[in-house]
């Protein structure tokens, strides 16, 4: 396959490259090259022609609740435990009916499908079925996705709450079963958090040779619960490092207010973090000290979080990476650096997409995962450079410009 | 005119009042009452019918740069000052050419006109050409508007620069002149600020029988040189009030740091404050005390002011205004309590509206100003109450929920 058209990619964590008018050759899903001129053996080839168009790579959504996405931008008013407590719970609670389920998951499987991201890990509920039946989703959607059937086996209603960590295992085995037939969706283990799971339910899950997502250090009264609940941890992320759940297999979303122990662990482990700076902002928890995290090379991606996060396009999460860096910066430590668009881009796309492996740029070997932008509704009264385009795009149209998508070189 | 629909408004700063299936009587652009069951008396009239809409007041948007219109959501990397001189002062310098400005002001009016603001306060250029245009245009559009030529006579480019005072004021009785023709748009004095205004040229300001709009306290750096700038002047504040330029009919954007003695002054002269959530983000500024000026019963309404922010939706000003609020209480005060989602909804209609006299509510005396919003294109899968669609449109719809759009009765 041959795409001529604009082509912008992170070229390293801080830089973008940019193609004017060049041909992207793609063979079997994989880039082959760019270039400015179609090299001879390619010529016989048929061109798709997106002129005046932008392509970059698709994006990753690293952290996002599917069962939550019936309440996006509701409930807006309450911080992370009674967020839980009073919204969260409660509608989690109704994917028991696998009616609910398929009306609520159809729902949000159509708008990831038209939303900017072309991979995304996602957190389903406690229950089976709903979350075969949204595997199942997601697996025909062409997307390519983790998702985890959630184990939650304390301190959470009755109807979300697995006995003890033996029923939460045997739940997680018949899952891992079930899901085995999905081709682009694939199970990834998912205690809640630590609040959310005993300590022998977490050695358990460390036992399983699969990849591993789990929320870390959103919340202060989180931080301090998690504290009474494991006196013999060294830290929050040790409740998870002793269980063996930490590795570059593994996305800890938040890391708000994570110790320099806790930082060493992650860097260390290889762990990922997800981002998420619109659930900061929405549930008061705080910002994150992504400077520190990107220039201590510790592999990191940016997620909405919905419904912390309100939105479900990736472009807004870029833009509010930024402006949440600014005030970091303002508020708390003068010394960070903010984020630019050229760093916030890269998270959205290499940093996030390194989790699935070549991923996230469009460069020679990496997965052709791509969005077609279309900025022809934007009134541009100057003419503009094609990184201001996209950078435009992103604050003004976000996914209204998504033209065409591709994963894997197949346009869905 | 009689509305058929369901109506939204503020009841109180912290509360909404909601009317499902009501009718709403407006006669001659005022709100003569909104009833369940239509009166006898206007039992004749025509209905025009809006079910399963929502109807809300119309927004007024506080503080708007309309020249900057053309650079939204680009030069995102600069604090206030050097932004200023990297690309504010640059793009404002091409304003001289009144074939520019008719492109980009044409723009900027069709992209208010479509916008959820009905009313909004401008500052155009130092340019009296170039705003006369835009004035002439915004009373053409329907809006009902402030404009105002910027005064500027030091510590600018040349090509910005007013000589002196004296032509400064010369320039403007000039623009007011040609100004008086227009019938929805008034002007209103706009010195940028204090840097960029000698203190002669802001007493002979002072001396007009004006509406006054201008900055006040947005970043740290500003605050500094304004107090190297004017070092008998008591605080930031003070430059104004002692040119006699602060009142019930002055507009102070920002407002980030203000000192306790200039919170009194801006309470006792009834001033009013430009909140400017998104901008305070972009740039860095830091956030304002929000929640300090709402109990203290300061007169304050919401702002877009683009391009510091991104955004031309009072919507998106409403939600930033809230996320900001929660970050403020987390990272600044912890007893400052967070906006709840009618205090942010409250500054944009009844709190930026009464700037214009009995503006925006949906309440006997007011103007009819109002927003007509369709949110069938967003699924809903649970019932949603009135108010939980309204927070919905607000987080996920914003200005493209818009159907239909009144201003003092009229449809535009």
């Amino acid at each position: 396959m041959i795409i001529y058209s604009n082509f912008i990619t992170s070229e390293s964590k801080d830089s973008l490259k940019t193609y004017e008018n060049h041909y992207l050759v793609c063979e079997n899903g994989i880039i082959s090259g760019i270039f400015k001129v179609l090299p001879e053996k390619y010529k016989n080839l048929q061109i798709t022609d997106y002129s005046n168009k932008i392509i970059i790579p698709g994006m990753t959504d690293l952290h996002i609740h599917a069962p939550q996405y019936s309440f996006r931008g509701l409930g807006m008013d309450l911080e992370l435990i009674d967020w839980l407590n009073t919204y969260t719970f409660p509608e989690e609670s109704k994917y028991n009916d696998i009616e609910y389920a398929q009306k609520a998951y159809s729902s949000f499987v159509k708008a990831l499908k038209n939303s900017s991201s072309t991979r995304a890990c996602i957190f389903a509920t406690v229950h089976n079925e709903a979350t075969i039946m949204l595997m199942d989703m997601l697996d025909k959607s062409g997307l390519i996705t983790f998702v985890g059937k959630v184990n939650m086996n304390r301190n959470c209603p009755k109807s979300l709450c697995e006995i003890d960590a033996q029923t939460s295992i045997d739940n997680t085995r018949e899952w891992i079963e079930s899901a085995s037939k999905f081709k682009n969706c694939k199970p990834i283990l998912t205690p809640r958090f630590t609040p959310s799971c005993t300590d022998d339910l977490m050695q358990m899950l460390g036992k399983f040779n699969l990849p591993v997502q789990t929320h870390l250090s959103e919340n202060l009264s989180e931080i301090e619960w998690v504290s009474e609940l494991c006196p013999d941890a060294e830290n929050y992320a040790d409740t998870y490092y002793r269980a063996n759940l930490m590795g570059n297999n593994s996305i800890f979303a938040h890391c708000v207010y994570c110790t320099p122990k806790e930082i060493e662990l992650l860097k260390q482990t290889n762990s990922y973090i997800a981002h998420c700076p619109q659930s900061n902002a929405n549930l008061a928890s705080g910002i994150a000290p992504i400077r520190h995290y990107l220039d201590n090379d510790i592999n990191i991606g940016l997620a909405t979080d919905i419904a912390g996060g309100a939105n479900i396009s990736m472009f807004r999460a870029i833009t509010d990476a930024v402006a949440m860096s600014k005030l970091y910066m303002r508020l708390v430590d003068e010394n960070a650096k903010p984020l630019s668009f050229a760093e916030s881009f890269y998270l959205a796309t290499a940093g996030s997409g390194s989790f699935f492996g070549k991923v996230g740029k469009l460069e020679k070997g990496f997965s052709f995962d791509a969005l077609v932008l279309d900025d022809s509704k934007l009134e541009n009264i100057n003419d503009l450079q094609l990184t201001d385009r996209l950078e435009r795009i992103a604050y003004h149209l976000e996914d209204r410009a998504i033209y065409a998508k591709y994963v894997n070189g197949i346009k869905i």
